[in-house]
């Protein structure tokens, strides 16, 4: 008889889980790292890990509120500047009982104010902060959102292909069914409705009933930023097939261009008008651990809810109060990051400073690196509009297909396994994310510091371009 | 034609969920409280909130770590002392990347070490870090671990009852069945294994696989400490039924009578030697957020494995990757919490006194709310001895009974309601934990400040009291 922890007798759903971006190759990359190999981990968008310093002033504001003591040490406004003993005094006037207390499950009732005024700025309507949630991480929301929705294997979600693999780990691990919709490599990742119309049609035909639809916008791992009209197009189909749209917007501080800047889904789908407005079910999901923060280790984020009925959102309330709270000082990082210094604070230049400074190396960063990939041999790729990955599809020839089939191994794994010992550059293969069948990608984040960029570029094409003359048939003659 | 997260069609294990501890209590004093009235709030184990102070040494190097450029500071010694900056350097070189970064996703490996040495410290048996996942919180480890048990309905966890319903409400939300055994209140809440038998056989005949057994030791809301004996039966008892054990410890240092000291589970099970100590499956669970740390807010945490197959292991370890990682500033609070101080360190002092500090108040705290409660008409309490909470049973009268079935309340909800709007002391109903039919309790937590205590006790005994006056029968005649 099996134990309740034996392997044969887990829950079959947690088996199922695929979670690509720390599989297979990120534990090999983790063995060589053990082994004393130079490992470049590309493979999560992880910026602080790969040497991007911190912004200074959310840092202080919060040593400030872990170090309540200080704010009445004489000496204190030596070490720190005083709009950030302003600020931790603000924040901690919030609580009642500084970082050590849970707060309320949905977060301080005060950031969620923030949160909300944050949202009415940028989309010019007001936001509700008993809809805003604050979670452990944009991860957690999305997470939590999926196990309210998923009934079981017939209740399906449209996600996007490539996707990002939490959604398809999500999914299988609350037991639902995945509904893939095709973004089209050949017009730069955009998303065509009629391909969401075939989705949605062939999976009821298989009878599963499609509750929500994801966007991750801009996307990842495909970069591309959604203009207003696909996101108008997508709302009318989320109205007309009742769907509700789960709105991945953690990278909309990340735009590499200036035709399509970021634009909520919650702005297009008010600007429409009712009825539409007060009809699509929407949520939004953001976060501190992307946009020139980078502060993933901090664990803040939080969901908006639109056109929730509020008996929903009352479930979804004690759904979150059995983990108590999500952790307060990423809530005070949220806090910072929708409220951050403002013209004339004495800390507004140096934070205005940092934080150009980070973006406008990464749209370098994101230059260098879809040049980097189109000059090497069968690769093509996109230009990352915005988050953070770069997404170029490798031409496999045949032989090398073969030689993965050799190896048990799929293609793009034979692949970026090869990379990895050769060069340490640790991706993650494309079929983690999902792509047409016979075609082959991976991704890699645009984070590694700028000054290394062209080294890393240069030992991929040595590596890509030795890999293809190994096995491309260049004599002229194929294989029959 | 419904959509997505209209209620009806919300997953039902969602909806079965429920949580007392933030319930219709809770709910309706924080309503209170925006009223204007001063609520007391003793409903969760949150220190902090009730005026507990954070030990200073793991604020000052958490703080140091969040804002690494201080370490660089000429002016830094002024406000942090040396052990603290040596700390802080040590755990920044344990990340890449410091506190921003993401971690592996079972946590930092250099503070899983401190982890496994404090285990092998306090149970004379070595730990392996590989086996010690980090957390945000033990409550999100436990959840983790019953997702990863539970397959069905038919699946079936034991639990004890009176319980913390973090357990109910994770079985129903990953739709198990809760499997009770009950705590025998007049041998001072002491686990019975003949209890434990009818309770296995009673679920089985009802079709149900028992694959899990959780205790709380020390006890919540029970308070009370398990002896080596019990230990040892209920070891035995998992063994033989092939059960895995969750052990719930994170209440470990709270301990306020010295004839039962915390002895782990993991102690007592390496202790009785093989066959059984390679036999059961045990998961142990602790945390930052309870002890005299109360650092709730900050979210840090860990389970530990033993006897667990290497395939489930990396199962969990996939499971835990879906959200990349715990929250970092949370993983250091728990190594300062396993690896404190140590004599002859400048801090040791104020740390040790400062701990001692919180410890003997709560264990006084402890005896003057049992004291308390006992002195009130028809309350009887079990003594403390260890956790942080009190929980009286409430001998209701028949007319109370009645009068709270006219409101339409549970009785004890009924009377726990009457007792907030009397006197703004916010508890949580025993119906919230389980207890046996026609008893009633509430809980509360023992933390109100040591100077605040007896005036919160006359408080209660006064409500109490007229309570009973009004529902009392004392003309001796009874309705028939």
């Amino acid at each position: 008889m099996s134990k309740g922890l034996d392997h044969d007798t887990l829950n079959e759903n947690v088996k199922k889980v695929q979670y690509a971006v720390r599989g297979e190759l990120y534990l090999r990359a983790s063995e060589l790292q053990k082994e004393g190999k130079k490992i470049i981990f590309t493979n999560v968008g992880n910026p602080h890990a790969l040497g991007q310093k911190p912004l200074s002033f959310p840092r202080q504001v919060v040593a400030l509120c872990q170090a309540p003591f200080l704010l009445d040490d004489p000496n204190v406004g030596l070490v720190f500047p005083a709009d950030a003993i302003a600020r931790a005094k603000h924040y901690l006037s919030l609580t009642s009982g500084g970082l050590g207390a849970y707060s309320d499950s949905r977060g301080l009732p005060g950031i969620r104010k923030e949160v909300a005024d944050f949202i009415e700025r940028r989309d010019g309507y007001p936001s509700d902060p008993e809809l805003i949630f604050l979670t452990d991480g944009a991860s957690k929301g999305v997470m939590q959102m999926l196990n309210t929705i998923i009934r079981g294997e017939k209740d399906g979600i449209l996600v996007p292909v490539p996707q990002y693999p939490l959604y398809s780990a999500a999914i299988s691990l609350y037991g639902g069914s995945l509904v893939p919709y095709y973004l089209e490599e050949s017009a730069n990742w955009g998303l065509d409705v009629n391909n969401l119309r075939q989705s949605i049609a062939q999976a009821r035909s298989r009878g599963i009933t499609v509750k929500a639809m994801v966007i991750i916008n801009p996307g990842n791992p495909t970069g591309q930023c959604l203009s207003i009209d696909n996101l108008q197009e997508l709302l009318r189909f989320c109205s007309r097939e009742k769907l509700v749209l789960l709105a991945d917007e953690v990278y909309q501080q990340n735009i590499y261009q200036d035709q399509r800047p970021f634009i909520s889904a919650r702005k297009v789908l008010l600007d429409m008008g009712t009825p539409i407005s007060k009809d699509v079910q929407l949520v939004s999901f953001h976060t501190v651990s992307k946009g020139y923060w980078g502060e993933c280790g901090q664990r803040g984020g939080y969901f908006e809810m639109t056109n929730i009925p509020a008996e929903s959102v009352d479930e979804i309330y004690k759904v979150a109060s059995i983990s108590l709270s999500p952790n307060v000082p990423g809530q005070i990082f949220l806090g910072l990051m929708v409220n951050p210094p403002k013209p004339g604070d004495i800390s507004y230049q140096k934070f205005v400073q940092e934080s150009k400074t980070i973006l406008e190396s990464l749209r370098k960063r994101a230059h260098i690196m879809t040049n980097g990939f189109n000059s090497c041999r069968n690769v093509v790729c996109n230009f990352t509009e915005g988050a953070m990955y770069s997404f170029p599809q490798i031409r496999l020839p045949p032989k090398a297909i073969e030689a993965a089939k050799m190896a048990g191994k799929v293609p793009d794994v034979y692949y970026c396994l090869k990379l990895l010992e050769a060069t340490g550059i640790s991706t993650v293969p494309g079929s983690g994310f999902g792509q047409k069948d016979g075609v082959f990608h991976l991704r890699t984040t645009i984070l590694p510091a700028e000054e290394d960029m062209p080294a890393i570029m240069d030992s991929f094409k040595k590596f890509n371009d030795g890999f293809m003359e190994q096995y491309e048939d260049h004599r002229g003659y194929s294989r029959m």
